[in-house]
This record gives C-alpha cells, sequence and structure tokens, in this order.
C-alpha cells in the first residue's frame, strides 16, 4: 500500500443522534473540536452534517502519528467534553479508518 | 439542519480500483489532487488509503461552496487527470455529501 512513509493516521467517524438530537450532537462535538484545536499532532477534527441524514455527523480527523490519536482520545475522553456525546448516541460510532497520503488540505 | 451559515460542501469520495490497480489509482489521485492546488475554493482534496481495502482509495473534499465544487470537476475532468482515474475504476465513485460545520483544519 502506498503510504509514502508518512506515519498519519485517519479516520472518518459516523455518529447518529437519537432521534432529533443531531443538532444538539453537532453542537456538542463542535466544543470536542474546539478543544483538540492546539492538541499534538491534531492536524485535521472536522465536523459535518450530512444533508441526507438530518440525526448524523461525521468527524474527518488527520493525526500525525497512531500515538498522538490515542493521546487525544483518552485526553478527551475526560477534559473535552466527549462525556457530553456519548448519551446523545443511537448506537456506537462507527468508524472509516485510512492512511491519508496527500493532497491540498494536508501540510507535507 | 445546523450549518452556520457557511457555504461550504464536502464530501467522501470512495473509489474502489480494479483488482491489482490500488496503487496506480492512489497515485494518478494524487495528480488529481494536485492539479486542485490552487483551485478557487478549494479548501480540501486529500487522497487516502484504508487499512481494510487494497483497492479502494477515498477523497476527503472541502469546497468554498457549491459553484467552486461544480466548477472544478467540470476542469479537472479536462485538464488535471481524472481521465486516468476513471479506466482503472472497478464500478462507479460513492459519495457522502457533507456539510462542513467546523473544527480544526477548517479555516474561520
Amino acid at each position: 500500500m502506498t503510504s509514502r512513509e508518512s506515519t498519519r493516521v485517519g479516520r472518518y467517524v459516523r455518529m447518529v443522534a437519537v432521534p432529533g438530537s443531531g443538532d444538539e450532537l453537532a453542537e456538542n462535538l463542535l466544543k470536542v473540536a474546539e478543544g483538540m484545536r492546539g492538541a499534538p499532532g491534531c492536524e485535521l477534527y472536522i465536523v459535518n452534517r450530512t444533508p441526507d441524514e438530518e440525526d448524523a455527523v461525521w468527524v474527518t480527523e488527520v493525526w500525525a502519528d497512531e500515538a498522538s490519536s490515542e493521546d487525544a482520545l483518552n485526553r478527551d475522553l475526560g477534559e473535552a467534553g466527549l462525556g457530553s456525546v456519548l448519551p446523545l448516541l443511537a448506537g456506537p460510532p462507527e468508524f472509516i479508518e485510512l492512511a491519508p497520503v496527500g493532497g491540498p488540505g494536508l501540510s507535507s
């Protein structure tokens, strides 16, 4: 698999709120995202709605390496408000794991 | 749907190569991505492999608005090499449409 020796990891995370709570889920995830700003190794943490599913939120994540991703996940569970997200979910988050290769938006 | 009055549009595009052509597909998409650098309204155009499917490539796109997205698509079909991508595909691309809201990696 071509990865150009990057250690970067990424994922698309799909979360679905209990019916009617999509707005609240998105707002709370934006707070988590702000808490990630400046976290070591955090390159992208973008919160997205999707026109097709009003209670779903997708988060686009890119991290410099696996360790920074894990550190932040552990940290944000305690500090950055992911505790305000989990109770809104209709089910467990789903992940598409990525190995980012390059392109505009990724620092070289 | 909360969108904070942003006109931004985004999508995750999943492309699957004919068996064994995942590397070539990713390389050709990186050339398309380089052609997008500096395209008006292009905020992200990131090429990703995924560890779970060696012949699949995901592209993370964010555009300033729908018009810039459409303009670039029309342009790149002719100029930036998407013509070198289509023959490698095992089937049509699939899209998850997004309305990006905010977070690190998105300019405010």
